[in-house]
């Protein structure tokens, strides 16, 4: 039940101490999300992680002024494709035979289904799918923190064509999707801290059918 | 390391032997996705626990034949809302407010705010910020599956609308998501079990701004 009350233990805290995580445990939270799994393997999103100070100030703004921005020790940005394309799928499969000593034909009909997929879908579509699988990794992780006794604030709310300005994601074809940020809960100044975690009605989450 | 011990673990099984996961185990992953934190608390999905075998012959089909969802014991199908209703955002803010000893002014205008932000946006604009949601505590729930060492396959290959009707979530307001499907795996016949797990060069992965 440890995983439990670790998902119990965390909440989306408001206020951080400013007291850094330490780089290992960083490092492990960033290494669940690498370990999560894509559609297809595609893995289709990268982490742009930020300790550095100046630029998590420059960020802070565009995070309507979020103070966890600052007061944590670091801003994992999960940024997804903007799309599909042929050289990116042909990558990640050429990698993967070579690491597992197969042949690029053992994989060939499969790699060209997930392009006639992929490519032919609106862009917008495109990115919603990657997005979507930067949201799986995005809860190992913050399972992974929570885990960890690290705090982690989620968060949405930001600008994102901002975001991906400041970083030059769109040069490098990636879209700002979600926003992980860690350090450790201040003792006080944080009006969620305390509060009772409220979910639906379990009757209404859960249907059962046996 | 326990944590990336257990995403090293897990794998997408393409194989299940046939032997149920108790009951118990099942509730702790689905407890852990209800735990899930989601933009803004609103909670915008649900599961359907299904381990009935009779309708998981009938699922089978609609996921293109895929052996685990009999040979596992329970399918874990996450629907997420259609849209965002005033309704809907009233009712969980309400319920987080009786359960916090909170007078429903006290998220007035934060609720109005985010009345403003999602009724506006074009319905498949919500359906696809709901569907992210989901997919947060997909990840929690197969993260939380691997610490339990129970095996979990990964499932987006299906299609939504005959699993809709059949699960008759469109006249719940609801869209499938996504599938987990829980079971143990095999020792024999899973061409994926054993294979080296690849992920793109940690290099090109993530990117630090120290």
């Amino acid at each position: 039940m440890d995983i439990l009350n670790a998902l119990n233990w965390r909440y989306a805290t408001k206020k951080m101490s400013g007291e850094p995580v330490s780089q290992e445990l960083v490092d492990q939270i960033i290494e669940a999300a690498y370990l999560a799994p894509t559609s297809s393997g595609l893995q289709p999103f990268q982490i742009i992680s930020i300790s550095n100070k100046e630029l998590r100030e420059k960020i802070q703004p565009i995070a309507y002024g979020q103070s966890q921005i600052v007061d944590g020790s670091h801003v994992l940005v999960f940024a997804s494709w903007d799309k599909y394309t042929a050289e990116r799928i042909d990558f990640i499969y050429d990698h993967m035979n070579a690491e597992r000593g197969l042949p690029s034909e053992a994989t060939a009909d499969y790699v060209q289904s997930l392009k006639d997929t992929y490519l032919n879908l609106p862009e917008e579509a495109q990115a919603a799918h990657t997005a979507k699988q930067a949201y799986i990794a995005f809860g190992v992780a913050l399972t992974t923190a929570a885990v960890l006794k690290v705090d982690a604030t989620p968060m949405e709310g930001f600008v994102n064509a901002d975001l991906d300005k400041l970083l030059g994601l769109e040069e490098k074809g990636l879209k700002s999707a979600v926003i992980l940020t860690l350090g450790h809960r201040a003792t006080e100044g944080d009006w969620l801290q305390g509060m009772k975690k409220v979910r639906h009605p379990k009757e209404i989450f859960l249907t059962e059918i046996k």
